[in-house]
């Protein structure tokens, strides 16, 4: 899939996925524990924050990622009719390798 | 178009879009999503903000650039007649390239 | 004119400006929008902050500059009879050319 | 045990321990002491945070560690049916050798 | 005058100024706008603060100095019998020249 | 006495002394005085913080130190039946000597 | 005197003074001003805080100085039957000369 935005800086663009409760390995988030992080596929990812020096500091995470992150992190935008989140690197708790 | 207003160091001045509920590519605000980020076109940009030297970071976003900011993001100003938002660099989400 | 005041650092003595709703060019405060930000002229500028090291960054903007802030920054202070505001360099929106 | 899970930067995925209140060595939490830190075995680690410089500063505990931190601290999390916490290694208050 | 005082780092000494509304030059401040800066008179400053290398900053304002500086601004000192008030120099608005 | 526990970073391990109202040398703590800060035995420290290059900052405080600080500061914890503190260096006040 | 207790890092020993109302050179604090600064006497000085390369800064108050610190600035410690403040440099406002 290639789409047309890109985020700022240490942003990343990043699409929830719905967490399987059957699936051996991967995260799940039972219904009853609403505040759990949730789990997403990274879509595209900015260039990097910059330092005082005006050097970019490369991303850690990459686009096709798996990552999980706070529930309540990010912004949610909507692009060619498809909801997306938009979050920060260090919003981001880890990578499922 | 060229106007009489130079923001100061990161910030930009934009002028919002309304988003078409009916273009394929590009970002949606359904009426019901009252909180969710905008679109926006930069006219101008200030020349970037200034380290502990002295020295400029440059701009990563430039005039022509259609950009996504958060609904509470910026001032809002009028010049010659028009409605426009200064915000900041680093409260843009990202850009529609 | 000639003003008998020199701002520390970053602070900066403006001119309040009353925004004239018939001029094409230039910024328009309706008196509806009461938060809207403020037009005015700088009289006299700092010499700038220092840095860690005790450098001075010089200033952005100078004497003569016709200036956009916000409508609650700064102090107001009154000199030789006349009003003025004391707002630092960062609180400065633009400049209008 | 072998995770899919790679916590980001200075993230630290635990695994809580049921304190033993008849063991000699090691910490007890008492039943009527609800607010005291808890320990853990440390499942995976993050590569570190980075410094300005974009230097990454190695992590101190190491996957095999059994530490001690706040109750409070981290995010839970479900991986491959089990409940982990993910906390800041800033978080953790010490090692038990 | 000499005082048996002097601040400390960036602190300043200062004997307030009771703002004369007829005369020309220098600061008014009208009886009805009890928040507006007021005027005072520097007695002592400090050596000024020090950098993380501990280098000292010198001070920009000096002894003998009339200085613009906030109502609330400061602490109330009784030296020899007499009231002062020492604040710090990013506290002090302008200098009167 | 060699405890099987390791601070990290700037914390210390801290075992709490009863002060004895009549030593002539020795923080006294009145009944009356909840608030005042409390001395301790210092049993083992961390390695020290480190700065933003990862370089670590030596201790100040040593084991075997007695040292004073604030009534709320650090955590409490039970390591092989035994109540301890877990406080900051920064959070100590000073050491008796 | 010699006190067998050393602050840490930049704090600073002080016992107080109580202003006598009647001495013309010197700090005087009026019944009726309870928030007033108030005056103390170094007994023992701190080495330093350390800066991010693990410096020590040298301090500028030293055992002996007459010093005016903030009503409520520093914790109050009793040793050896007597009462202190032990309060931080950046807490004190000047030194007596």
């Amino acid at each position: 899939m290639s789409l047309k935005f890109k985020p700022l800086f240490d942003k990343v663009l990043v699409e929830r996925v719905e967490a399987d409760d059957k699936t051996a390995g991967g995260l799940i988030i039972p219904d009853t524990a609403k505040e759990k992080p949730m789990q997403g596929k990274v879509i595209v990812v900015g260039n990097g924050n910059r330092n005082e020096k005006g050097e970019t500091i490369p991303m850690t995470v990459k686009a096709g990622d798996t990552v999980l992150f706070g529930k309540w992190a990010g912004n949610e935008v909507k692009i060619e009719g498809k909801d997306y989140l938009v979050v920060k690197e260090s919003d981001i708790i880890g990578i499922f390798e």
